[in-house]
């Protein structure tokens, strides 16, 4: 059912028309400091958003038990958000085309320093076509793209002739539980589309990703008596050491995947967060770090975590003072396995077309070696789900940036692929 | 003026009498949890039980700009305290003796995760004839002797026949800036007793000590990147490696000292605090390490800073990241110099007696690897300064705990001692 190229020109159009109504919706999602578990005026915002343009809307909780329950639940803890998922539904007046998961995460990850921001991080200043500010990027202007494509088609009189399901959620950035409890509450679809900054290519394959707390707790003394206590943040820094020869161990591994072996450092340890000790003269009592790792689509992320605990266990054990002292391995996040789109979906072929008449090029896709939502719609709802949007910059950096005209281009393909896979009627 | 085995024995059968309400006073110190910041309500204590024992109190602020004027003044911040000094001021009817600092210090480390105490750190339980609790034995029994030693002389019938400053300090544990301003307000005397747990012996030399604040900032990015990005934490790391060496470096230079020559590692660098980065998932921006390392007391701290400073500026110059982002290095604390107490002096003799005549051994001295308030007195007072007390274990670790048999012991010892060198009148 390819639509022609008259109403992919209207479409194209249309957005254009609502493109400044776009940048000022995306500003004001930047407004909102998001960081996890203050994502609660921003899903008030999206769900307001979405019953104004004629939506029904599902404010729903976490169901912890069903997310423990489940193999892709990642783990929780208190640190984690208690703020609602929000799903706007659309349906049309008879269902005639392939239904659509249009999805979007609205949590960013923490600012950092503010004086390494050139402007405020929650200021949405435009500076020569980017507007910067964290979750710009990652991703509120991919939510406000697949907000504005389901506008486009309205502006010109039309919507989707399917069940279209807008889904905010929260939590993509430490457990993708969010995404998970839009499967657990039951919605389902003929294929997703996640609008993440991703330099207009769509997502091959994306890496599963695993959170978790290394913690060393040692016998401090003063430090005038140094030899004879043991100072915890250096054990921890020791079991570090051991951590990041398994790294290298995983990547050599990765040579013979048929994805990821043409990637030179797939898996990546990150050191994210360390804190120890707590007075400059006494040897540290305790030491807690932080920790990202990822691992290959086809690792379940219990295999993956059972290799970091073998690895931790072993070092500690050659240790002298690890071995009366072994350090505790938390998983306090992320536990999640990667995914791999199919090539040869319909939903694919869609997206190619749209892509190519809007942007003039063939679509490129990549690989991913971060955590994407688009897993669950993959893994659980065994659906095409396609990862693909604009370009952005310094996502979980300083003076993060997305690309306007990219998010304008992205918007007018995702509209373009609405109307094809769903198909249209008239308002 | 040796006094006679009579007073002696009267001294001690009196610190024996008054041992009950010596041991309920020390408890009602532990229960004050006087971190850094916090000894203002342990003060007004010290305050009321000095004005009490009919002494003039002198309670006075740190005068931030005399102290940082002086060479023995340690770098002040808003983490310092602004808790006042008192000083209890005893005057015979006629000064016939010889004058004496006693001197002791209310504030204490952070006692840690509450986990690992056996019991909970401000409360003073005594188990076996050991008191325990975060201060007990640094210093708080010290400072209960200093003035229950007075009360000993008091119940008796007697007083010191000079002028005797019973000085409460704080900021002992980071910077020594409260020894100073003692001496900065004018305090003079011909002798100083600190009574630091010092398993009952003298101190013959300490060393000097300096805090520092290494600070490393790194390109943040997303993990996923983690090739193009800088981690913070791991480059502070490397820093510490490399002051690892310099620790080596210096202690190997320690052979040839006439004092610290026989010590196997007198110079300890502590990596006492570590905080770094926010979010698991984002390279870390910024990592800050406290430490702590100590010089020879022949080397001032200038000198020390130097050689410290330029380890990090040599070692960051050959790091091609730190190349580019160079660690900054603040002094946040101690920036205090050893000193050396001269054998021969009339007062040591003094305390060697007193010492003898109540413990039965010989007097035995110490070389402290750790900071020491003494060395104000020493250095810039210029007055011998006896820094003895009672035995006390893992002080700055967990379950601090104080020897109540030992408390006594050394309280009858100061009796002594401050009986011999000021000599004593009626009340």
């Amino acid at each position: 059912m390819a639509i022609d190229q008259s109403l992919r020109d209207r479409l194209t159009n249309s957005v254009a028309a609502g493109f400044p109504g776009q940048v000022s919706f995306t500003q004001d999602l930047v407004r909102m400091p998001s960081t996890r578990g203050n994502e609660h005026t921003v899903q008030d915002y999206m769900a307001r958003a979405l019953r104004s343009r004629g939506m029904d809307v599902d404010v729903f909780a976490m169901d912890d038990e069903a997310i423990a329950r489940h193999p892709g639940g990642s783990r929780i803890s208190s640190t984690h958000s208690r703020a609602p998922i929000v799903v706007g539904i659309h349906r049309p007046r008879k269902e005639t085309g392939r239904s659509l998961i249009l999805q979007g995460h609205v949590d960013v990850v923490p600012e950092g320093p503010a004086d390494m921001w050139a402007t405020p991080p929650y200021d949405p200043v435009i500076r020569d076509g980017w507007m910067h500010g964290r979750g710009a990027g990652d991703m509120k202007a991919g939510v406000a793209s697949a907000v504005f494509a389901l506008d486009a088609l309205r502006r010109i009189g039309l919507q989707p002739a399917a069940t279209v399901y807008m889904q905010s959620v929260v939590e993509e950035e430490s457990t993708g539980n969010g995404a998970l409890m839009t499967h657990l509450r039951g919605y389902r679809a003929d294929a997703a589309l996640i609008a993440e900054p991703g330099n207009e290519g769509l997502t091959r394959a994306n890496l599963g990703v695993l959170w978790f707390q290394l913690e060393v707790r040692g016998i401090p003394v003063h430090v005038a008596n140094m030899g004879t206590g043991a100072n915890a943040i250096d054990a921890a820094y020791r079991v570090v050491g051991a951590l990041r020869k398994l790294e290298e161990e995983l990547n050599a591994e990765t040579a013979s995947h048929p994805l990821f072996g043409s990637h030179l450092h797939p898996i990546n340890l990150n050191i994210g967060k360390i804190e120890g000790g707590d007075w400059a003269s006494s040897v540290p009592a305790w030491c807690r770090i932080d920790c990202r790792i990822a691992c290959l689509p086809e690792t379940s992320a219990a295999e993956a975590a059972r290799r970091i605990e073998a690895c931790v266990t072993d070092f500690a054990r050659s240790d002298s003072f690890l071995a009366n002292n072994p350090p505790r391995v938390e998983w306090n996040g992320f536990f999640a396995e990667g995914y791999h789109l199919e090539p040869g979906s319909e939903a694919e072929r869609t997206l190619t077309e749209a892509h190519r008449s809007v942007i003039g090029q063939p679509l490129e896709t990549r690989l991913v070696t971060a955590y994407l939502d688009a897993r669950v719609y993959a893994l659980y709802d065994r659906i095409p789900v396609l990862n693909y949007g604009c370009t952005a910059e310094n996502y979980h950096g300083f003076d993060e940036r997305v690309n306007l005209a990219s998010v304008q281009r992205t918007t007018a393909v995702i509209a373009q692929f609405i109307a094809d896979w769903c198909g249209v009627e008239p308002v």
